[in-house]
């Protein structure tokens, strides 16, 4: 607290990012990080950045990626916006494109950045809650809104929302921004990214720090109509010319480009997925249907609190939720390797005995 | 313009960065980038940055990073913050201490970002004419405001401000902010980092695309009072939470700990701009005296804008600036190889014959 801050800083309630420890021989399922590496072809495209040219800026409008992007996903490179992950490209969606006198819509048990994104734009919001089995209704978001935004699926949930849903949505809220954050769609969602074409107020969100394993480099994107974009480019050239760095250029088009590589990964995920849900149900636990790199789970005898803490004794690390309170038993599970659902599922075994 | 844009994007004026052009063997002395490349110990840092872990996210400290800073300019890791080059660095510093009630004030021949800045977050603004000499006049800014930035030495005037006249700024403003854009300074200004202990008003911007021949990399970083680095953190952890990724924490650190490349690549460029200013001047060119690693040049014959275009054509890029109409005369040229220096002044002399 300083007279020098602005009111705007003594007001914020800053996001807490899953933990990143320093430790070594950690089974790590916390952040929802893929447990397989990047694409070799990534790899080799990172090596190759290496040298002389680090001293000149890097291309401030990323073509190369938009049009990896482009491609992949069969839109139009005015229809691509890029950013220094899905973090950064969130936050510019929020200033720029769900800043308006009514409230964002979102549900209250969400990724809980967005609500600090409107505590940092003073943007107003209203969060609707989730159904009793944590699914979203669509219904409840035909009221008045200045934009809707969901991951799909949602998180720390996992469960998806039919795309006959969500363009229910979009028929019926042609008046503001709909946004689809798919940080975690490529594990069995379906993509809205097919439905940009015909819905100018569709707005859909990636990463490549899940199905891609990039969450080290640093890059998201959008897709939607050429306007929305520009708004996003409006934004990002008042903010910062040059988000992404030669590397982060270069590796998310390698990676964008190996589909194959991309596609083996999700498979090998979602089979690991299948496995440990089964595990865990047959430990007694309740496991949401989930179509993300992470299970939600809950066990009627054990608190989630304190099976987080019995695992952490074990040097395995899965995210718990204080918060909202309708959550709390909860536990969020990353989707690792065999061995590590294996390790993780002996450990709660041990706790459970 | 769409509907759905926020009453912001309407109003955005973005911020034009210098042409990155991409055709080869341009002589390019447009955006001040460093003619050596980057210190070899960074680079085989950054070479051991690619594989499997780019999977994790990185450190959203940066830790390693800010230690490696605070230890070359003998500060406390609490006094730095570091951001996605210095731009995303100076965007929250706008918001986290320039954005008061009273305008925030820099000269009207400056970075020209800083307006920019100012429209994304709705903060008032005024410009100080520099003198009829193109220099800052402390005593201008003894009066009323939310917050003082230039940098020192001045873009793209190249002049510096004597750490005196810093300090004399600092003492009668102690009520607001003084942020010192130092991007350029060490080519030969007086750095202000070691006064931060003295004023808690003071806030010290630094980047590393520029001495440290990283501006492939984006990362900058501000040194200041633990308060106003906390400032800047709250802001950030609104924001995006990891906006360095592990390149840029790898290779940043290294090439700060690389102290004896950085003073030699500095003074490499020092000489040649010694050099250049007196082929300059001998071509009957006006330079202001520079500590930047680019010069300010105006002939009494020719403008800007002519010149430019005929060293376009000659594959040499430099920068001009239309606006204000006062600087029009000039060519912002950037400091480059011996070579390429001898290659600009040749295609001059060539031009003006």
């Amino acid at each position: 607290m300083s007279r020098y801050w602005s009111s705007i800083v003594h007001e914020l309630t800053p996001y807490v990012p899953g933990e990143q420890p320093k430790l070594p021989n950690l089974v790590k399922l916390n952040t929802n990080e893929n447990p397989y590496g990047p694409s070799p072809k990534a790899l080799e495209a990172l090596r190759g950045e290496v040298g002389d040219s680090l001293r000149l800026y890097p291309d401030p409008n990323s073509d190369r990626l938009k049009e990896a992007v482009a491609g992949f996903y069969h839109v139009k490179m005015s229809q691509v916006f890029v950013g220094n992950g899905s973090d950064e490209v969130l936050a510019h969606v929020f200033l720029a494109l769900l800043k308006h006198d009514a409230p964002v819509l979102f549900p209250d048990i969400t990724y809980s950045f967005y609500p600090v994104y409107c505590g940092l734009y003073g943007i107003a919001y209203r969060q609707l809650p989730l159904t009793e089995s944590f699914e979203i209704q669509v219904d409840d978001y035909f009221t008045p809104n200045g934009g809707i935004i969901f991951p799909n699926p949602n998180a720390p949930t996992g469960r998806p929302l039919a795309l006959a849903e969500i363009e229910r949505l979009l028929c019926a809220n042609t008046g503001s921004v709909v946004v689809v954050d798919e940080a975690y769609v490529d594990f069995g969602a379906e993509s809205a990214v097919g439905l940009v074409d015909r819905y100018p107020n569709l707005l859909v969100i990636h990463t490549l720090s899940k199905s891609r394993s990039l969450a080290g480099l640093r890059v998201g994107y959008a897709i939607g109509h050429a306007d929305l974009i520009e708004a996003l480019g409006r934004v990002k050239d008042s903010f910062n010319s040059y988000p992404l760095d030669r590397f982060a250029i270069a590796g998310a088009t390698a990676a964008i480009e190996d589909r194959a590589y991309f596609e083996n990964t999700c498979r090998k995920v979602i089979a690991t997925r299948t496995k440990m849900v089964a595990d865990l149900e047959a430990l007694g636990f309740e496991v949401l249907p989930s179509t993300a790199n992470f299970v939600f789970a809950r066990h009627d005898q054990h608190e989630g609190a304190e099976l987080a803490a019995k695992l952490r004794e074990r040097s395995i690390i899965v995210r718990h939720f204080k918060n909202p309170p309708r959550i709390s038993p909860f536990l969020r599970i990353t989707v690792g390797t065999d061995a590590q659902c294996e390790a993780l599922v002996s450990a709660l075994r041990e706790i459970l005995a």
